[in-house]
């Protein structure tokens, strides 16, 4: 028999890996909670038609489509924005505004499988729908630092730009919208170059073109200095300066609230994707060349799925790659695992007894495994100091009699008799004084 | 613009639904901690010759089946038995036995949408592998009725039977395997008539029929009673019996350990699944004909997937009929939010210095919203009070003079100046006293 496999691009999650991914799920809820964001969940199978609405050609062409039993074109979900935007769309309609979203889950993106790449992708969702001011936009960003602080990483890196900036100037230029979005993406694989081209061939003037090229060219941690070189530089674009001037407010706000950070302004960073219209912005750790988040604001995409217009800033996290980063950095999860103890009954006749004892003992929080293979006691101790446990309760009827187990030290050996009502007492006060 | 909807059997989750459904999910984490199961997270996406190994025909044309980008059949996950039994047989191959997996997450139904039926169905799986012994069995019935407590369900019935019990008489009658799944499918419908006939077919003796007729009648909630005559009935059948003792150990066993619970024990209970070997069961709550959880014995599985001899009992809890069930029970799910305070800026020039306080107050657990609408402060409290938030935070420049703001009770509306530092065990003592 062939040995059965993952599909390629899928990967299982051994336990120690599980429970690292539900440990960074648990930390993106408090987050959550702690900023006011209400948790929803959407389906992974959603309707071709919605999942392609405001995708651009690339994503759209790495989605796993197919017909369900009932001819329905579906697909699963290559990210969670166009199912928030169905919600707020439709259910949401008559929300009062502001109000905040948060998803967290699998999307499906069927990409070349690489380091920290997969088919199958984890990701958290964060959406702050109804609000145009900076202090919106700088809780998207706090929330993230606040995450990857939360987490343990160190040295996060935000790349923070400004799509208003470029694109007010390609609208003064009357450079139509599709040039703009080659131009864009051309931007976002940094190929200036070719953007330059681009822009120039849907006739923009010279003048603008020799702006572009020295814009593209800003950048640096020093952000009030960056951002007065541009407003400067575009000085004839009034639109562009607005938006540099926005910049400098979220960012001012982000710095005021959180004290210093790592902050890069990019005057020429472009995201792929289309939909955005202000703040954008990726958060980037040292050694690691992929980003662990990104996000920005994109106040005319709620309109394309049928909504009312709504101002919207939102973060997507990527949870395969921050763990990737966590294990960069060594950032140790709280792992910190409650004790666990073993139950071993030594004779057929207590089994009933030792299952009590197991269930009063889990009653009270404490981990309990029972030995259920049959095992000799000299086994039974073996197998459960081979795999670690701390604590062997050894159930027979001699002590029983007398309402007692042995409680057993995995590691030091030591065993003692114990009355049953004193068992959880004592392993607790053991893990206290064991740390 | 016609209205985006969620494709049929799929549905959302509402801030309030999917509180309760992670609620849900932390309980079956909880209890999986507590027994010393080590959860797993598989692929949605699995290979279609994986998912299909197991199943019968009727789960497997049910599936969500399609090719993926590269041509490989692939479908999504019905259950995630096939899942776990490739990582017995693969990953886990070694791993010295018995061990516990458990999973959660969503699986796949083309099933035709009703009450507490979905083709998205939220579950949690639970796995032991390596022990045939009653206390493995126990354990599984004994987790599944503390999830059902834990998460406040009362009134819990629990349906138990023994595949053995018939598939021994059938085996001794040398009834074909295709003639024995056929009669089981039949059984679990309760077409006890046409189950018999399919028997008598296959050349099954006239006594035999006569046995099993009476046997499908014995069930009731005197156990003890009960497995006693289909002991009587079933004399001529030696490993029938043997079945009919394994049972009356692995609820002894349960009972010993729990005391009183509502078990009926069915003798003619045949669950759908064919891989089914010896204990089988399932949980009821009055008022709901679906079952909320399912499970049993199946020595045989992880062979069929490539793996050794390895004897398996495992069971499936269904979470969205477990929230069905809540529902109508009206448990309380365990919501006491903590209290969330909204932090107002009443001039823009201290805006930076209100994000600064929300954040110093998330340092410190308490959950913070922020005014990001440039609501004027009548508006704004008039906002928060509609929508039931607990304090507002106004911070405005004369207080912080002083390093002060207005915190403001929205219930009461109280309004003290408070330092600032004080803000968080002030909030934090008035939830103490509150409750």
């Amino acid at each position: 028999m062939p040995e059965f496999k993952t599909v390629r691009g899928m990967r299982d999650f051994l336990p120690e890996e599980a429970h690292v991914m539900r440990y960074v799920e648990a930390k993106e809820r408090e987050i959550a909670q702690l900023y006011g964001f209400k948790e929803i969940m959407t389906p992974i199978v959603e309707s071709y038609e919605l999942l392609s609405a405001k995708s651009g050609e690339e994503i759209r062409s790495r989605m796993f489509v197919f017909k369900d039993l009932g001819g329905r074109d579906v697909a699963l979900r290559p990210e969670f924005t166009a199912s928030v935007a169905r919600l707020v769309a439709t259910t949401f309609r008559n929300e009062p505004k502001p109000f905040r979203l948060f998803s967290f889950g699998s999307i499906y993106r069927y990409d070349e499988p690489q380091k920290g790449r997969y088919r199958e992708i984890y990701q958290s969702n964060y959406e702050l729908m109804g609000s145009s001011m900076p202090e919106a936009d700088a809780e998207i960003l706090m929330l993230t630092d606040s995450l990857m602080k939360s987490v343990g990483l160190k040295k996060c890196a935000f790349k923070i730009g400004h799509v208003g900036i470029l694109k007010s100037i390609l609208d003064q230029e009357k450079v139509g919208n599709k040039a703009q979005n080659a131009a864009m993406q051309l931007m976002d694989k940094k190929q200036y170059d070719n953007a330059l081209q681009a822009i120039k061939k849907a006739e923009a003037s010279e003048k603008c073109i020799e702006i572009l090229r020295k814009l593209v060219e800003l950048k640096g941690t020093k952000t009030v200095e960056i951002i007065n070189k541009v407003k400067e530089l575009v000085g004839y674009y009034p639109k562009s300066i607005e938006s540099a001037q926005n910049l400098s407010e979220i960012i001012s706000l982000v710095c005021a609230a959180k004290g210093k950070m790592n902050i890069t302004v990019d005057a020429g960073f472009a995201r792929g994707l289309e939909y955005y219209t202000g703040m954008i912005f990726e958060v980037y750790v040292p050694d690691l060349e992929i980003a662990l988040a990104g996000g920005g604001r994109y106040d005319k995409l709620i309109e394309l799925f049928g909504g009312a217009q709504t101002p919207a800033v939102g973060v997507a996290h990527g949870i395969d790659r921050i763990i990737l980063a966590m294990q960069g950095q060594k950032t140790a999860v709280a792992s910190r695992e409650e004790k666990t103890a073993m139950v071993i009954p030594i004779q057929d006749e207590v089994k009933g007894e030792a299952l009590r004892i197991s269930e009063t003992l889990r009653g009270q929080h404490i981990r309990v495994e029972v030995e259920v293979s049959g095992r000799k006691i000299a086994n039974a101790l073996e197998n459960a100091n081979r795999r670690k446990l701390d604590y062997a309760i050894i159930v027979g009827e001699r002590e029983l009699k007398d309402g007692a187990v042995v409680l057993r030290n995995l590691a030091s050996r030591e065993q003692n008799i114990v009355k049953i009502e004193n068992l959880a007492s004592i392993i607790r006060n053991a893990e206290m004084h064991s740390d």
